[in-house]
């Protein structure tokens, strides 16, 4: 069984996602409203919820897609986060920024400053980023292991940044007028292969020490990184066997890196769709799916997992061809190991992966919310998950949904909190603060 | 004299400046405080300010100033202001950002989606920065002049990304699933000698079209940026006769732009001391001058203009010697002139010179209501204003004396505002709306 408390996270892309847009009820204009992100982080913060997560991209992809939804327009989460840390009390606020495209004094001000204002609720989903290179002075997308590398030392100069002052170095004594202690300043002078930055961070330490660090990457690299600096680990498993080998797999890497299984996370993802019945849930599920363009959304995975065929071209009822023998991508190779695997595995229908990969391929949970519930605890017992990071296509209505009856479920089970644990994010998810290296 | 309304704009720094932390009614940890700004922003908009603006800075000097006050800790305006933003209705929140130190496509996006969330009430303070080089892969600063090269270029890809998207772009008709018009969207394609950025921005078309740019730059560099994009010009003039010339001039600059008077607002800044009667305010004053510390100040100025030599060795009561014959310094260029034309013409004493320079070479206003709007009336009629930066200290008590006192005598002339002109800040501050160059 897992450890700690049951986590739940929640995950709101940029703006309604796939078909919700198209629903009767779904609000235009989502992509402009700060009012539409506050409802969201309001209700998630009644129910209990750990954290909201925003992912994010750096690029608008010129595709077929781009017509049919808010795939690639949204705004930065490192200006939405602190909105909404100012609209709320209690509930975490994961923002994505890029360590590809990004320079690593501005990222630890930027999150040191996000939690110093929301009283310690900033996490950071440490991403090198699924494209964007065209936006930022070169022809391609860095090269998917450069990417890595240079993550790598990102997060070594943000977090010797982090400790760039003792806790108590202000002491701001009026009497003698001495602002700060001289002695408790740390210059870091980080001389590496990608940065050259010489430090202290012009922003005080703050209430977490270090903001929660979240990692979501799958590739060998990707996974090594988040090994050693993960804290919540993002991950897509479809089935408990999957769930717990990755579990086992990732702690006992970071215990390879000297930390403690408490020390991270691992959250998988999982789409709920909450109905009072099983077929009241399902139809729901249905009517988005019929509302989904499925040419558009095939043509683009297609592409996105160099598949090297164009599913959108093939009759929806055909079984899928196999993909090539060997992967080679280099945008997003954890994506294309799982989808390659399931069409390996499953052998199904272009309909039948059209459906399993409309969620970004995450678990879709169609049901009640007590087999919702049954389905998170199982999980949660078996060792496969610390909790989830239940995936929401932004709709105020399936929000309301698992709040209003999943969580309930969940709580009337003594498996989920009724109040939060602490004042900061770190101490609600029962990670450890992050202790000063330099003092 | 001067057309249009007239606008007030307040300056916030970091913290508590100068010596106001020392004072006994200021609270310590202003710093760590998002409940600090909040009662300065939503103070300042009952008292119908224009703008709210945080100056930046991306380094710390390691220098005795340090110790001796919180100049260069501060947190990211840009965290800052979506926090104001959701917990304020009208005032404008001006954010700077560096052209030096960051991506055109992060800053555009950032303000974009920062207009987006706060109803239009975006601005960008447009700098080159002070310094920072060592904490982004540098041995040194940017030099001076390809500094204000790159904020150029800086500006044209940041202002045509904001334009990457027509106004009526996302149609979002549910029926056939079109979220937008593919027609409707500019791919900027920039080829420049500093960047290369493809577009189109990630983010719709803002409330203001383009928020607004505040430019305060007075090298010939600088004033020549500020001519041509500037809106807001911060200045630091001194006289009414100086005002006014460099009013006539930066108009001037601008129409060889072929930009229109009313398409930029020139504020001087001032750093107002309010009593009842003047010996109050004077003893305001003075009893803040006496909590700094002249010693570390007069340092840190020499080094900061390349004085040539160190003005804290002198005797206080003695006549500042002449500074160098030619300007050379690589961070700030007009600053270094206002301080060597001051000596040069007033042949102050260290003393005087330490009173003149404490305000950061901004006027300071010692006066009753009644008198201080006559200095503002007497600027604005001569043509010297279009309206002022007030600079705080950051201390409540002197914000609510400027609001409570100075604003209720402006308003009874008919000077100011009583009431928010529109929605917007370009609205608010009578700016034309920025249509789409592409469209
Ligand atoms: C829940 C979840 C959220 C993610 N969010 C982002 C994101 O916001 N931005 C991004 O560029 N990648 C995001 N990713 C992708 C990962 O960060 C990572 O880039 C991807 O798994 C490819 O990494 P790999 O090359 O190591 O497999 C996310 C992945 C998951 C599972
Ligand atoms: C009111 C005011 C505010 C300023 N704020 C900033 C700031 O936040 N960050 C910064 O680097 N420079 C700031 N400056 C400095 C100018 O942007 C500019 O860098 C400086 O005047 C030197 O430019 P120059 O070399 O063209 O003279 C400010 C200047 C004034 C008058």
């Amino acid at each position: 069984m897992s450890q700690g408390q049951f986590v739940l996270g929640a995950f709101i892309p940029g703006t309604l996602s796939g078909s919700a847009w198209r629903l009767p009820e779904a609000p235009l204009d989502t992509f402009r409203s700060l009012e539409h992100y506050q409802y969201i982080a309001r209700k998630l913060e009644a129910g209990r919820f750990h954290s909201l997560f925003f992912n994010d991209t750096l690029d608008v992809k010129l595709d077929l897609a781009l017509q049919r939804g808010p795939n690639s327009v949204r705004w930065d989460p490192l200006i939405l986060a602190p909105a909404l840390a100012a609209s709320t009390r209690h509930i975490g606020l994961i923002a994505t920024a890029s360590t590809t495209y990004n320079e690593p004094y501005n990222v630890a001000r930027k999150y040191a400053a996000l939690d110093h204002l929301s009283g310690g609720r900033a996490g950071w989903n440490l991403v090198t980023s699924l494209g964007g290179g065209e936006n930022f002075n070169r022809q391609e997308h860095v090269e998917h292991d450069d990417r890595y590398a240079r993550a790598e030392e990102f997060y070594d100069v943000v977090s010797g940044l982090w400790d760039s002052w003792a806790d108590d170095a202000f002491i701001q004594d009026k009497a003698s007028g001495t602002w700060l202690d001289i002695d408790k300043l740390h210059v870091l002078d980080h001389q590496g292969e990608h940065f050259q930055v010489r430090g202290p961070l012009n922003v005080s330490r703050s209430p977490q020490g270090h903001p929660v660090v979240a990692q979501a990457g799958a590739s060998v690299a990707g996974k090594r990184l988040a090994a050693r600096v993960g804290e919540l680990i993002f991950t897509a498993q479809h089935t408990i066997e999957q769930g717990r080998a990755f579990y086992q797999e990732t702690k006992a890497a970071a215990a390879a890196f000297g930390r403690g299984a408490n020390e991270l996370k691992i959250l998988p993802g999982v789409s709920p769709v909450v109905g009072k019945t099983l077929a009241e849930a399902q139809a729901k599920y249905d009517r988005q799916q019929e509302l989904l363009e499925p040419k558009a959304f095939l043509s683009s995975i297609s592409k996105f997992v160099s598949l090297g065929y164009d599913l959108s071209e093939l009759p929806f009822d055909e079984v899928v061809p196999l993909p090539p023998e060997h992967f080679t991508t280099n945008t997003h190779q954890s994506r294309q190991k799982l989808v390659f695997d399931l069409i390996r595995r499953e052998r199904p229908t272009v309909r039948q992966l059209f459906n399993q990969l409309t969620s970004g391929g995450h678990r879709i949970l169609i049901g009640t919310p007590e087999s919702i519930a049954d389905d998170l605890h199982a999980w949660y017992e078996a060792g496969a998950a610390d909790g989830f990071n239940i995936m929401f296509s932004g709709l105020h209505s399936a929000i309301d949904d698992f709040v209003d009856c999943v969580v309930p479920e969940l709580q009337r089970r003594g498996l989920f909190q009724r109040e939060y644990a602490g004042t900061t994010l770190r101490e609600n998810l029962g990670l450890p603060y992050r202790t000063n290296r330099f003092f």
